[in-house]
């Protein structure tokens, strides 16, 4: 039985709560998936944990080089659960080593189209397997499960989903004024610690290209309709500066949604992707709509394709750290099949 | 690269259709999972394909059982696409060879609990890999991310399922009589040649048992309560005079019809997995259930576990050849990596 190296970048609240789960599920996992496997190298942005003590270094990729040409002979599973864009150079080096790469980092994978292509391609060369399902809809079965289709021969029609459950959250209850909302949200963490990376839709559209890729078209970020829900104004104002004027984030969406209220619908911030172009917005959705009136963190993803000319769909919380965790720990068990 | 060799079981319409979607991706997959394939033998109950011309035979076993021993050292995907009982003595004389078994059927899964249990034994102690996505909600992905749950250390809490897409279509339009709505599905196509089997509940508690049995209970067909929809005066007697007398299906269904309209409800035909048993019958849901007014032939699923406090829903289609295949090759997938 292989001994299988774990290096996992990034120790943030999903970093480490993947890595407590596995360490908890260890003797199950090792057991069913005859592979064993140990935590050789954990790295930060700023210190790495190699053996039981955490050593200071700003080298995080040096110190990965290094510990891999030490051992090039070992089995690898590189696990990224950052948020940084240096991970896609450091995809990049890995080369000569039987290795899978895991992430819930959606960077890499919504850089430019060339650069996209250029990972890929790396990746299949050196034989290296990347999974990636906790970058959609955090632990739901989004990602494979549409891999899957598309290698058994479907043509996916469309992808229309609410992607964040924090945008989810704040057109759920539409008493409250949509900055209360906000304040709210973010007091809960349920938004990052600037919400405007929520607001700006960004994310969304990251996702939306994650799927959109998959499906073969040739799309970069810039090419998406995305709608920013925080007003111009108070988009390069410093984040205390924001939150004393957040009231002004109010009047648009009040305005639409009363629009939407007199018409029977309600507001919902989706992506909606199709083979001519993605759009990531408000929509009014109509009361017979699966996305009407969605509540809570919920993730709701439908696709249509010419096997599911109806579409099937699925929802579930989409964030959130025990959920993206399942997300990660779904895909570490394809890495040691495939490692074994 | 290796040459996997396909044997599969049975060649209705899931068999044939799964056949000839795999040949025509067979470049694409081969490329993409870097095993080669290749179908060595397709067995039916009376005859058998081996190179290009179909031989008559009865003893499937025994052809099998001779083929495997021929190349013992050959990696075997074996793929049942029957709804035979027989197949779960066949699984156990797969010993000694390099396979997994990817299955639609979901018989072998369903008999008696010691089976159960002697059949997972015999598969772990052969290291032969047993898929069988295609058993529960066709191609919806909801076995494996179920397993990955549970592997990943969550607990599953309850499973309420719409797991019939017949018994959906049944109840999806209450303005015929039953009796009506039966003749209009079997014409269709949408039940099994004898309606008694979909109406029966058998079918749904078959799929409730794969999913119980996976969170570990310890249960078989007889433990389970199952709302049979066929009155018992027409479930011993021959298809003719079953067809000849369906109105007798009318009054018992118009009842609870006529109850739950009352109260704003509509009916759904559900399984329900808890800790303490199953439940399979017609079930009033309230209008702010998921499960209200369902249409077409839909499946419903919803998870709750400790990771999925509010739950996690997929739904679509389940049933059709179709998306039936997608489910099969989804598992091969898996297979040709473990084998490869």
């Amino acid at each position: 039985m292989n001994n299988i190296s774990i290096i996992l970048f990034g120790y943030g609240n999903i970093g480490k709560a993947f890595h407590q789960r596995l360490l908890k599920q260890k003797q199950v996992i090792q057991k069913k998936y005859k592979a064993k496997f140990h935590f050789d190298l954990i790295l930060r942005s700023s210190s790495y944990l190699m053996g039981d003590k955490w050593v200071d270094s700003k080298d995080t990729l040096n110190v990965f080089k290094k510990f891999i040409k030490k051992s090039p002979n070992k089995k690898y599973l590189i696990v990224d659960c950052t948020a940084s864009k240096e991970m896609y150079n450091l995809y990049l080096e890995i080369k000569d080593i039987d290795a899978c790469v895991i992430a819930a980092n959606k960077v890499p994978l919504s850089l430019s189209h060339n650069k996209y292509m250029d990972l890929m391609s790396h990746l299949t060369k050196e034989n290296i397997f990347y999974f990636y399902e906790a970058t959609v809809g955090a632990g739901l079965p989004v990602v494979k499960p549409f891999i899957d289709l598309l290698d058994s021969g479907d043509e996916i029609k469309e992808v229309v989903g609410s992607f964040s459950g924090t945008l989810t959250y704040l057109f759920s209850d539409s008493k409250l004024p949509f900055s209360k909302r906000i304040q709210n949200a973010y007091d809960m963490a349920y938004t990052e610690p600037d919400p405007r990376i929520d607001l700006s839709g960004l994310d969304v559209a990251r996702k939306c290209l994650v799927l959109a890729r998959l499906m073969g078209l040739n799309l970069s970020l810039e090419d998406i309709e995305i709608e920013n829900l925080v007003p111009e104004s108070l988009r390069d104002i410093e984040l205390d500066e924001f939150f004393n004027r957040l009231d002004e984030c109010d009047k648009k969406i009040q305005e639409k949604e009363e629009n939407a209220f007199k018409l029977n619908k309600s507001l919902c911030y989706m992506g909606k992707i199709f083979q001519s172009g993605i759009k990531v917005g408000l929509f009014e959705v109509e009361q017979t709509s699966s996305f009407y009136g969605l509540k809570g963190t919920s993730n709701l993803i439908e696709i249509c394709s010419n096997f599911y000319p109806e579409g099937y769909l699925i929802k579930g919380p989409g964030a959130g750290v025990d959920v993206t965790v399942c997300g990660l720990i779904s895909d570490i068990f394809k890495g040691l099949i495939i490692l074994k």
